[in-house]
């Protein structure tokens, strides 16, 4: 039984795994402050051609999610999503659970599109609603859609110009990078006010690493991490994770091969005559299959059921991480 | 330059890494739903010879302190520790940003007495008030000292008496068990409500595992856990590596190793005459040195200042590892 | 110019005002727990015949619902509501402020119906969402619609069966009281688990009287009064106002002189032909009227502006309080 | 049986009390924003001199305290108090409830001492802890205490200098503005980033006048005040209260004339040779009286029991109000 259920499935990345192994009996200052964390941070910092960003290390995406928008947000202020975003339906009202509320409209592919932004805008006018200030968009959505450069830049022109945060969660960033049209790393930086990219589902054992760009969410940061729990005592296990990612373009050749053995399934299953509820591009695919084929596929592999179409049919997910063999794909495409 | 700062300057024991990498290319479930989160709770269970508990692994102590204080009180409840307990002083208010007031009393050696307990709960009379719901210690404790057997069980019956949880936060839990007239780990499950077993300071790369022993705290535990931000996607490495720990008793072989180099330390001070701010059985020491002792030191090794005793003399802290080498006490010896 | 903007658009009631001038001089306990609260409450506890609920006095609506919804719930739990209640979108995210997440579907005439409750039961079953447990609604609805007694029970055997608090929002229950195939007070009792008798917006100059019903909503209830800002010193302000209103009938003679009025405005905008956005039977009015009429209602009247229909008509809302003089509503009629 | 318990046993001031009848019948905005509120607080600019301030009226004083201190801090900041403040023991962990940890000293004759801030900002030096963000105190104190203009003076260029809030909880500002040395309304206002004036302890049935100075407390402030509730529909009733308050003098009159009345009591009570626990010079007194007195007052007097001081000796409290007849004073000295 092999299982496309979800990107973090397997351990680390082999070459993640080592440098753990090798720099396990040195002795660093502890919560973030060693020189893996500094390197890390300074490589990043080369990688976007920008100095001028903050960056923290930390253990978990719903984690970074809360403690982002928790320091960012003044307590009347709230985060507009898509009713498909993270932290609207998968995070046990994290957000709310700091006080503070997500507005959103039905997701278009799992995006959240400028019309929906003014649309809750124009709703909230005066102190008896909450006041909206923060856009959280994903890259890549729930959907394994991807915002093209072009979409992310009207939102940015939009939050600026109407004095909003833009915060975009990269769980899964690495598979996003890599697909054409969409924003380079560098874009992110100049585009967002913070973004994360993700370590957990591109192959590290955990990690994010938040990047903070706006000045006006940088100071104490380091506060917030301590105070959610976030700030761990060997933290430069998320910096030597970190900087071997971002060395030797690591993230990035992980964000390929995931896209690549997702590419088999999908060029599989169009050959299959099988369409998709979701057309993505990225790691994750949605495909639309008759309920007796997936039955057939079970005996061999497992994922995730999600909706039901109608009576003969439902929509499955199938994810690949950077341990994925290509093999398995293949065999999958065979059963189809 | 050698480093007696803290018991988190490396990274995991030996036999925790080879685990982890062994364990690394399988795939498992998520969110701690896999089979070595399963066989450590079972072993766990094993050990304290008591089925009826439920076993959580949580990433970091800070975390487990706001997870399980807040998901015990009600809006107007509190808890009551000591003015040095980690949650009072160094957690930056995290059991206060879930809403809830630490009451404490002066210390004594670190530890909280029936007497302070007693006082805080005669204050505390009615709905002008918060409501003392809950004792929080930490075994072993800030100063390093260690409750009794006798002292846990005064403070269990005036708990059960009052309907108070009793709470022990055991991030050095591993030191404290091997040190004689202390708890064992049965005994931690026999008389409190909730404690939780180390991992962080005692060999893990990170973790601790959080017992539920009181039924009232067991209910959708786990829902408190996501909406905190501590169920790790990859859950397996909490599991592989507490399975290690309480596999061939190697939590309480890192305890007892621990102590010993800190006996070494401690020999040496009391051979050379010093004497200590606060006397300690376990991992943490507190000396009162010299200043110019301490700068002398200062050359070859580097640890925590902590208080001004007078003009000259001043406290340091001085912790051991499981990694901390045996030559390395000595060497600091031989320089008193 | 008359307003008929809203229902607190004047001071109190006189019988209310007298009572408050007649009982100023005396010397009474602080907090809620003088005699006028104890008798107001016995005198409640009389009207719905039965004494095992807990009375409490409370200053204002939104006050009420952020202490009892945050008291009821456990950290990882929501309530579930449409999306026009009060709560979700006029209250500044005060549910979200004490940490719960407000879950909705869209309304039907202002009414959350059984199949909106069943789908949201349906679509949060893991720790990964939040866990469903109250149901709140508003009686009468932000829409001026009225639950009929059938549909009342049927939401509460539902959430007995599941396990979930039905707490209903009585801002405006005088004017519910008095419709047709409405609960009455006494049912108000038997089937919620807490419910409020608004008196803001009936005829008092402020305060709203909590019935608490489940007994497991009743513990230290005081605490979370007194720790959310809303123990008033001078309480007995509550109950002099309370007890005037369940003397001799007053608030169901408010509630009926309320809705009479409106059926002037009702009776006269159907006549002159017009129809309304939802067709409401108490003391709201939603009438879809041309916007040149609105002009010239405008010159003599002040009302809210709701939604626009289409380019030449606009819904507005008409309220009538305890003050609002028939002649003033025949006055409205006239200019039709 | 006279009580002395407290200043808030009657109602409201007659003038206050004809104000609100005159003003019954009047229809008039709802929410603060009627021509009360605006007149109120344009008076008290008048009074201050000062047009750069904003003014807000909220229900009740715990509702000021949390609303403000919430409102002004970030999540990892903490506010700074005596161990005597309202804020720490009266109010059920309302600031916490928010988020927020208070921190404290011993007090001094219920005052908070430039020596004890600079203690609390010495030993918060970095993100493990909390950081202090705001000075708490009122005036007067929990023990009837005045600060002199010159301590006021000197806590407010402290905070400048380092950058902290000062906020002054004037609950019985009345009683304090009319004692000589101690700052006037106008100084107050110099002085603080943000004071209450306050209503319910001084002759208003209910109600505070909170004044944002520093500009950086002022912005949406309305959102947190209907955040958490404190937005009264009827908002008019503060208006017309505070308005009241500050014609002619009358809030300076009630203060002298509670004053004067306790002035009696302090007196009679010296006269006969009675100490005090804290000597004070406002309208709350803690005379050390002998058991068997006590007793004997308590056949005609009701008060306060505070603390024992030995077998035979026991501190009591007596409070006057706006109502206290001077008769029943003199009656009391009279049974000494």
């Amino acid at each position: 039984m092999y299982s496309f259920t979800n990107d973090y499935s397997e351990g680390a990345h082999p070459r993640i795994l080592e440098a753990l192994v090798q720099t396990n009996n040195q002795q660093t200052a502890g919560y973030g402050t060693d020189q893996y964390c500094k390197a890390a941070s300074d490589k990043l910092k080369e990688l976007i051609d920008k100095q001028d960003v903050d960056v923290h290390f930390i253990p978990g995406g719903t984690h970074t999610n809360l403690i982002l928008i928790s320091s960012a947000l003044k307590a009347h202020q709230a985060v507009m999503a898509v009713d498909s975003g993270h932290i609207f339906v998968h995070e046990t009202g994290a957000i709310e659970a700091t006080g503070h509320k997500v507005l959103t409209r039905p997701h278009n592919n799992g995006k959240l599109s400028l019309e929906m932004i003014e649309s809750m805008m124009a709703e909230h006018t005066d102190e008896h609603m909450v006041q909206p200030k923060m856009v959280y968009i994903s890259q890549t959505t729930e959907f394994g859609t991807v915002y093209t450069l072009q979409e992310i830049k009207e939102i940015s022109a939009y939050c600026k110009e109407h004095d909003l945060f833009f915060f975009i969660d990269g769980a899964r960033l690495g598979s996003a990078l890599v697909v054409e049209g969409a924003p380079s790393l560098k874009e992110m930086a100049m585009y967002s006010d913070a973004f994360y990219i993700g370590g957990t589902k591109m192959g590290a054992l955990f990690g994010e690493c938040l990047v903070l760009v706006n000045d006006e969410l940088k100071k104490d940061f380091r506060y917030h991490i301590k105070q959610k729990g976030a700030m761990f005592a060997k933290g430069r296990l998320l910096g030597v994770q970190f900087l071997t990612l971002f060395n030797d373009d690591l993230y990035f050749e992980i964000g390929k091969y995931e896209n690549n053995v997702a590419k088999i399934l999908r060029d599989g299953l169009v050959n299959a005559g099988y369409s998709f509820y979701v057309d993505s591009p990225s790691n994750q695919l949605f495909p639309i299959l008759p309920n007796q084929l997936i039955k057939k596929l079970e005996s061999e592999f497992s994922f995730n059921i999600m909706d039901k179409i109608d009576e003969n049919h439902t929509v499955i997910r199938l994810v690949t991480s950077f341990a994925t063999p290509a093999s398995k794909a293949h065999q999958f495409v065979e059963l189809l």
